[in-house]
């Protein structure tokens, strides 16, 4: 479950900015679910939960057997859309039965490569390179450089199973690739964009041989996917989520703040970058987006939270459960005065920071709301995958972009195809 | 070596405003190094460098063999500047000779602290607890459970040896505990704030124990506080930088974006956020510190960042050379095209990169400047951690507040006490 509290909004929003938001909302809905809006040939993701073949998923459990029988562990080659979804839920969920994971190609350091390299010598690996075109530059060199670092592990034989491309369908170069030297292949589709990826073979693939429980990951997906296709904006906390940081962005508030209480969900915040950054940052509009962890950031940005330029509004994320308690004990002379929360579990303190952390900065003028989930498994991630999808989508017809695209980021890559002689 | 160049600011900085704004800094510099200025009774980081004595140093190195000896690895219980600047070297100098680290106290999250319990169960652990008051809630919550903890593995006489607390010197919880129970304690001067600490024993103690060369580190600092000493503004690169940020921000750069090419500098630009963001951000001014990982973040802040709001700044963060050199194999059929870099070293296109993400940066509207050190090590980083405390300084009192005070931190703090019925 996902609720939403808007409550500490009142004072910047007015009941007539929401209805007149509302009408607006409607027909970003209409635009969005009729596919005739701008970037429509990308909404693949729209009723992606409800398509994906329950045969897929078992399929995809069977041989994430296979792997674990023959692998210590993966190496995930991929950037952006490719990346981030797979930390996500990694970091979020922490899974313990399937294998560890280590992240290549998403960056070009050399030194944090070669150490993965080194670390990695002894141990079983199967290399899994996630990216549509095969061309782009981060994913692309890593792989020659791990190829080369598999070809000298395993014979040719043994690296058609240990190495797995998740490409194109149809064209690419690391299709061709795959197709050359017999790698298995997963399909991403064309109408599923990068940062609405998760949900296809580029986080589900993945996914399964860590351990993640595909199956409930896409059953919340697919609850929210019925749950956010209401029309009613009364019902639709992701429209009401939309519509607010719409409002308040119209007031000068550009930049938001998504503030969790779980060190867990740092990777899940770094998702929801991409997802809005990329969506609304563009023909010089959108909100910046930012994270904090707290309270561990309140002891850093909370000061300028508190009381620096006004220019800001906070999403807190809350989860209601924590899968472990670890109680407070008593001190015998209370020196540090933290009697009063003796017998208490952890997270009741966690709780009453994320209260009075509401309250404070509301004083201080952040405007904030709060998203709640029950608990960090993978039903509430698919659930909240989703809503943010659905949010951003009509958060970007909202302010009049397509939010489906990405021009800006081929700038630095055309500068530097130049540099390097491409 | 730190170098700075500013060639990417002058279609938004005129030379005139440049020598208007040096004025300025030539008088906060009067300020600050005759301590007449708001704050200056917490300027003690400014000859700090030059005031440790050796002997503190090499007798902390015989701590540390004693340590390791009894030891696998140290807890660390702290937040904020008790926790950031010791995590900014770990993770950036990636030290291998001393004891591995686990952060706890620096958030109130159930989960991770019972994993980092179960996980220790067996080890032999260093506790070290740091904290002035000793009634700051994270820490001193976090040291209530994990001294019952350490109770329950070791005896009275062993725990002596193995609770570490560095705290205030006269008064305090941490320090009333420490002396009632016997463990060992190391001074937190009452002149040298949280975020300006890395060097006092706060970080010197852990940074110690992992392995971490102090003396370099601070032979770095000492080399930058005679460096950044120069009153003249041509040949101080941390007052051009103060004053380059002051005149963006003026111009309605609100939020400036620290981007590093290398993922072992992440925890840097969170005790720099710290830094900038609690000593700048108050009384409703202040620029927004954010921080991103390149090339990994151009695949989803970098669309916002060449096209969005332009009201962001950005200041690049180049190492010259990695430790490790990682070669980019040929590829016979050259299926991705890029044979162009065969046999260049992978830092070779993450450097092709900054220099593209420079350029297009720039022509999508967003200044930038480049900070340049030579290596990632303990001289380098000693060097920057002043820089920046040195920067910030200025840059505080061009804008009028006092840089050495967070007054909104009590804000969430009274209104949790509150809560708690503390």
């Amino acid at each position: 479950m996902i609720s939403l509290n808007q409550g500490n909004l009142k004072k910047f929003i007015t009941d007539e900015e929401i209805q007149k938001t509302a009408f607006d909302v409607r027909k970003a809905h209409e635009t969005l679910h009729s596919r005739r809006g701008k970037g429509a040939e990308f909404t693949g993701w729209l009723d992606l939960p409800s398509r994906i073949p329950d045969k897929f998923l078992s399929d995809l459990q069977k041989l994430t057997k296979e792997v674990k029988k023959n692998s210590d562990c993966v190496i995930s080659v991929g950037i952006g859309g490719s990346y981030l979804g797979i930390r996500a839920a990694v970091e979020f969920l922490k899974p313990v039965k399937g294998l560890p994971i280590y992240y290549a190609g998403h960056n070009l350091n050399s030194d944090s490569l070669f150490s993965l390299m080194e670390s990695l010598k002894k141990k079983r690996v199967t290399l899994l390179v996630i990216s549509k075109s095969g061309t782009t530059t981060e994913p692309a060199v890593v792989f020659r450089i791990l190829k080369k670092f598999m070809e000298k592990k395993y014979s040719a034989v043994q690296l058609k199973k240990r190495i797995i491309c998740v490409t194109d369908e149809k064209k690419g170069a690391l299709l061709k690739i795959a197709q050359k030297q017999g790698y298995r292949t997963f399909v991403i589709s064309d109408d599923v964009g990068g940062r609405f990826s998760v949900l296809t073979p580029v986080g589900l693939v993945p996914l399964a041989f860590v351990g993640v429980d595909i199956k409930k990951l896409v059953q919340g997906a697919r609850a929210a996917q019925k749950e956010f296709a209401a029309e009613d904006f009364e019902k639709n906390t992701a429209y009401q989520y939309a519509a607010a940081r719409y409002l308040l962005y119209k007031q000068g508030k550009v930049i938001e703040v998504l503030s969790s209480f779980y060190d867990n969900f740092f990777y899940v915040a770094e998702w929801w970058k991409q997802l809005f950054g990329e969506s609304e940052g563009k023909a010089g509009k959108g909100i910046f987006p930012a994270s904090v962890t707290l309270t561990t950031d309140l002891h850093s940005m909370g000061q300028l939270l508190q009381d620096g330029m006004r220019n800001i509004f906070e999403t807190f994320l809350v989860i209601e459960n924590q899968k472990s308690k670890v109680m407070i004990p008593k001190g015998k002379e209370d020196l540090d005065g933290f009697n009063c929360v003796a017998g208490k579990d952890l997270d009741f303190v966690n709780k009453q920071a994320y209260l009075a952390t509401a309250m404070a900065h509301l004083e201080g003028g952040v405007p904030n709301m709060t998203i709640t989930i029950s608990k960090a498994d993978e039903e509430n991630l698919g659930r909240l995958f989703y809503f943010f999808e659905k949010a951003v989508a009509i958060s970007g017809y909202l302010l009049g972009v397509n939010p489906f695209d990405q021009p800006g980021v081929e700038a630095y890559k055309k500068k530097m195809f130049h540099l390097l002689g491409k």
